[in-house]
């Protein structure tokens, strides 16, 4: 598959530096890696260190355990011999990076070809669908969990550490990202951590978070209100969730990403609250958290079956306090499957 | 501090893409920033999301709040003018990202800097101390805490839960990395994650972790036992310790942080163990868990006072165990001050 869509893009060689390339075409884990994939062969570098675990773990690449940069025992083993061009993960690889396997490299040249790495990585088969489905149930499972623990009083950063603990305890490898708890008008900060503040009754509680099993993420937002919201939060909720849905309804392969983008982004637009909608739509997910297709106004990306996705309009007042939802799906052919399926109640009592 | 040491290399711009430079800099925390420092201002720039938290956070520069690229807003707001070289740091900057600023940022030429900003960070000032210390003291009562309730028959997994659990309890935004418990055979793996694993009696337990605690992180290591240790493992462990501690000792500003290592290494070698010591014997850590100065073989480093540095050497005997002892320390003019309080007893009972 990789070597196809190589040769597609005239590259004889391609250089995978980011850990989640490297554990997709390999299956190692470590956190010192990088993999060549060449007409020739393909190769898992890591220093001395994962000696035993690259052995254990990787499959499908020659494991190298090298002492020093790997730039220079990609020259020392000649791993590019016979190459022209070689492509590099330009999102993902350092300048620093970049300078010194530009120099090892010589006389095969460089050129930015992360594309062609993420866009296999992008759609998921059988197996990796299955990883998405147990990450998903798992964060599913403490969103009911923990909903059913929230009580005013508690901090935002409790709440964090029970989502984080009962995510693993229930078989996560961890965290997909630090937790976002946002309560009251810190919920309209889209990206806010959570903090020492303690939730009131009234007050609404933005939860976003996600696990992370065999090295597949999940992502998922929801907002409540404990005990009575106010009518302004009920209307801006419903304004959310019509957004989100059509989001989801909108969702097919050979669709162009930007047109759900714009179907969340007009149906919040025609109800007065475009202003507040200051994020994309949505992402892709696996072994990175966010990865194509990107679901925004300038993407080019174009949805394809296997495709796992986020949905997560959100309306943020400023002062006042913010409403985000967001659940993951499957593209299909025909449309997508939900994968989240926790409840988009508003009020919790 | 920053445009000294810019002046110094004739630079008449930074441009600092890391989350941790951007918080070094401004305040700002936010997953997207980025920060330009030129000779007649200092801007840090983020997209709509972060539209309240950059004003709320970030203090000694010009919140820009931009839509599309950094690169573009650079040049749109010719926040360059005047500059002939801007420094970049090569070791965080993506080649992509580089790609964008090269082009956005003609007639001003960039160059890699990233040394200029790391080595101020790497010299704490007494309130980044303080935090540190903080960050130190929670992981330490956390240790004794989960050594407490450590028995045969639980997962690896489930220990790794405990401590990020109480981490945050104990009042950290969250772990500095994800915890490494590694028992038995595994323990051989320097850098294991948690497994399903069980633990058993008079297996090795390697625990490594460590919490972030404002931004500022800690980082410690303790091997146990839980009952009899074999007399192999004891004799192991004393190696281990009397090259840590050797370690400790020769911790002093206006040392080459390379001669820490060498000390430690020959401590271990003499023993007959160097081949089983595949790793460095420690790092600067403070808004990243790994930065300057590195105590490393070809560490061209020096170390300063108000550096605080981990002394981590292991042993790691393959199929059998491995044992590792890891303390943070700050540097100082004549020598060191121990921060990491935590027993380095190998038997729990």
């Amino acid at each position: 598959m990789l070597r196809h869509a190589m040769r597609a893009r005239g590259l004889d060689a391609m250089l995978v530096s980011s850990p989640a390339g490297i554990r997709y075409l390999s299956g190692f884990t470590g956190s010192s890696g990088f993999c060549v994939v060449t007409h020739r062969g393909a190769w898992c570098l890591t220093d001395p260190r994962y000696r035993l675990q690259v052995r254990e773990e990787a499959s499908g690449v020659r494991p190298v355990v090298v002492r020093g940069g790997f730039a220079s025992a990609i020259a020392r083993h000649r791993l590019l011999r016979g190459c022209r061009w070689a492509g590099v993960e330009e999102g993902d690889l350092t300048f620093a990076a970049y300078r010194g396997l530009r120099k090892e490299s010589a006389p095969c040249l460089l050129k930015p070809a992360g594309e062609v790495l993420s866009h296999l990585m992008g759609r998921k088969d059988a197996a990796e669908i299955r990883t998405l489905r147990r990450a998903v149930e798992i964060s599913d499972e403490v969103f009911r969990d923990v909903v059913a623990l929230l009580h005013p009083g508690m901090t935002e950063r409790d709440i964090a550490a029970e989502i984080s603990y009962r995510q693993r305890l229930a078989g996560a490898d961890g965290d997909a990202f630090d937790a976002i708890v946002a309560s009251g008008w810190r919920s309209a900060l889209p990206h806010a951590r959570a903090t020492g503040k303690r939730i009131r009754s009234g007050e609404i509680v933005l939860l976003d978070f996600g696990c992370s099993v065999g090295g597949y993420h999940s992502d998922m937002t929801r907002t409540v209100v404990l005990g009575r919201a106010r009518r302004s939060v009920r209307v801006l909720y419903q304004v959310v969730l019509r957004a989100q849905e059509a989001g989801l309804a909108a969702l097919r392969a050979g669709r162009a990403a930007r047109e759900v983008d714009a179907v969340v982004r007009r149906a919040i637009t025609r109800e007065g609250y475009g202003r507040y909608y200051p994020h994309s739509t949505g992402h892709g997910i696996g072994l990175r958290v966010h990865e194509q297709p990107r679901l925004a106004p300038a993407s080019s990306d174009r949805l394809e079956a296997g495709n796992v996705v986020t949905v997560e309009p959100g309306i943020y007042i400023p002062e006042q306090g913010g409403i985000r939802i967001e659940d993951m799906a499957l593209v299909t052919e025909t449309g997508s499957i939900l994968l989240t399926s926790s409840s988009k109640e508003l009020v919790i009592l």
